[in-house]
């Protein structure tokens, strides 16, 4: 983990509230560092949906695809969680350290091993001693308890420098519902392939497909539309847990995901998700600008998030940004080989609200000095106009700084 | 211009011949910086075949629009290159700046303005005073003299640490011909996009269209096989002069690409074009290791080179062979986000001849210190076998290094 927390962290963890039939529990299992919680467990009341969007990489970890495989059946009893090794490229051992840890969560539980969501994060490639959850499983199961987020979001941090969460109320039917989330980041990040670590959980009484509906949905503006390094894991899981418990208090069950009384939750819904994913840009490694990129009058959303990821991929753009240096050349070089719709001579960027480019030339207006002040600013937005149609997209990254070097230099070591 | 040689340079710079018909000059012209040559000149003889490989970025620079409409008659009769000032995202005023530069130099010469070829490169949206070249053309068309490469080379040198030029010679018909190019790289390259700055002299009696598809088959393994950061410039132009002299030497004229007796002409000019674009790698900013990427095993060539430049782009992979650290969970990472054809649990890889992966796992001989001191080596071979097909491909990229983030926060001030 790194020693010093990110510049562009939130000033403290959220206040976040217990979630009806979730209760959390964390322990240090010693899985690869001493001296730190690096097990997660989440108990969930019977009956609870969970849903899930998993990493597009055709190389996918073991608990990827052993979520995967349960969330056809659409109900969770626990979610076990583990830092410091991915459990991925481990072959059958992978498959067999999977199996072991549901079967351990499953008998401290009472439950079957088929209603434990797991996930791992850390180390790629290293072989998952899953006999350690053995030792702790007893007392998590026993010492779990309702509200424990901050811990809980600790508890799955790698090289993130601040714990993640984030949460909202929503009115549905007759009662208030809760939702609350946490997430891990920090590096090999990138969109369209679903995300990092996160998890969701609310007690409002939601069916495993609607929620699905729901969760496929929110990510597209969030989770994937966050780059740090363009990097892909080959864990990203977000899985999103309804126990349920608010129907006591009269809850609506909802039976269609197009059901117009479930706009106030969904809109609550992607709230937690557009926090989390943000907090994820925010603490990207080595970050110390949150960049907030714009394209608009595109010829259609695609092409303007295809632009966007462009300008938010390229080593140029970012390393330009740590250097607080409006360089919108290289901005036209990230939008020209996006392999999109543009035209140079309709082109206009902004710096923070400044417009240094207009219609393909340097801004008449352009003073060097105004633009320098305001690249030092901690958030830059960065708007590019293409002139050539009607869409528009948003996506969140953050500068590549040396420190990003130097925490993957020697990572492993 | 960094002020140190990269480690990875050649010991030095290449005996190169003149090449009949060709005459090459520089100059300061004061184009951005004071005090250091920014001008070549190279001047062709009547008769010469032009063909040329321009960026696909769609957002070309001046020059680039000028050489692609320029290209169609395929004869030239001088090139113009200028450092510092990329003449890209300028507007009316770029064109002019083309047009302009074309005037100054075809009057000089005594030639149409349409026989110059142009190329800039340097900072984006800064407008290119091309009046700068009225006062050193006429001393450049006066004074150029065969065989001046290592001049050239430096001339259009931008943060490149050294210079770049590769020669060779073939036989065609009853003659030996000469090969000699130029290069300029250092950031913002990319494959698929055609290539930097290079241009490239023989005296063989060429016709523009043979060139032409000499050229476009010779960038697929070359030129385009090599990545710094996957940013691709709005400049990347790649031009081959063919003078013709070598005729009067009896050097056969050749009415088609297909013609067996091409064949020696063809393999030397690969030659050139594949020494010039290792040299490119090699001068990657910040670049510390040159890394030779290869993927087997694979389903097609299109899906290696794929994987392969998924791994060449891989922040993560970079960062990691910067730190000396043998990382092949970032390799599997890598392979997995390129959405290709893989099976993690048939994948194995290499670092330098070392297999630290087999078969989906971590391989059982496995010796950290042994893979950790192959790490320390200049160059960096990795290997990954897919075990699928038979296809293979390769790639050329280097490290991601602290000095990259620095080379790139504070070009433009």
């Amino acid at each position: 983990m790194a020693a010093t927390v990110s510049p562009l962290a939130p000033a403290r963890f959220p206040d976040m509230p217990a979630v009806a039939g979730v209760r959390l529990a964390t322990a240090a299992a010693g899985i690869r560092y001493a001296g730190r919680t690096d097990v997660l467990l989440a108990l969930l009341d019977p009956g609870t949906s969970v849903a899930g969007v998993l990493t597009r990489s055709k190389c996918p970890s073991a608990p990827v695809d052993w979520c995967r495989a349960r969330l056809k059946a659409g109900k969770a009893r626990a979610l076990v969680v583990n830092s410091g090794n991915a459990n991925a490229f481990t072959g059958r051992n992978g498959r067999e350290a999977t199996k072991l840890t549901a079967d351990i969560a499953a008998k401290a539980i009472g439950c079957k091993p088929g209603d434990i969501f797991l996930a791992s994060t850390g180390v790629i490639g290293e072989p998952l001693k899953a006999a350690a959850f053995d030792g702790v499983m007893d007392g998590l199961v026993a010492g779990a308890l309702p509200g424990r987020w901050q811990d809980a979001a600790r508890a799955i941090m790698t090289t993130d420098t601040f714990p993640k969460g984030a949460t909202a109320t929503a009115r549905l039917g007759k009662a208030e519902v809760t939702i609350c989330g946490i997430a891990k980041g920090a590096g090999m990040i990138a969109p369209d392939m679903a995300t990092m670590l996160s998890f969701v959980f609310t007690d409002a009484p939601i069916a495993p497909a609607i929620l699905q509906s729901l969760l496929a949905r929110g990510v597209t503006d969030t989770f994937n539309a966050v780059t740090i390094d363009g990097d892909t894991s080959t864990s990203d899981t977000l899985l999103a847990f309804a126990t349920g418990a608010a129907a006591a208090r009269g809850a609506q069950r909802i039976a269609r995901a197009s059901d117009p009384r479930l706009a106030p939750f969904r809109a609550a819904f992607e709230r937690v998700l557009a926090d989390l994913a943000e907090q994820v840009a925010r603490d990207g490694e080595g970050a110390r600008k949150l960049v907030e990129i714009t394209v608009e009058g595109a010829t259609s959303k695609t092409s303007a998030r295809r632009i966007a990821m462009s300008i938010a991929n390229s080593p140029l753009v970012k390393t330009a940004i740590a250097g607080e240096d409006a360089n919108w050349g290289r901005v036209v070089m990230a939008v020209g080989k996006a392999g999109e719709p543009a035209d140079r001579d309709r082109l206009s960027i902004w710096f923070n609200g400044i417009r240094v480019a207009h219609r393909g030339l340097r801004d008449p207006a352009y003073d060097e000095a105004k633009v320098s002040a305001a690249m030092k600013q901690p958030v830059i937005a960065l708007k590019v106009a293409l002139g050539l149609g009607r869409s528009r997209d948003r996506v969140l990254t953050c500068d590549l700084t040396k420190e990003y070097v130097a925490i993957n230099g020697d990572y492993r070591s």
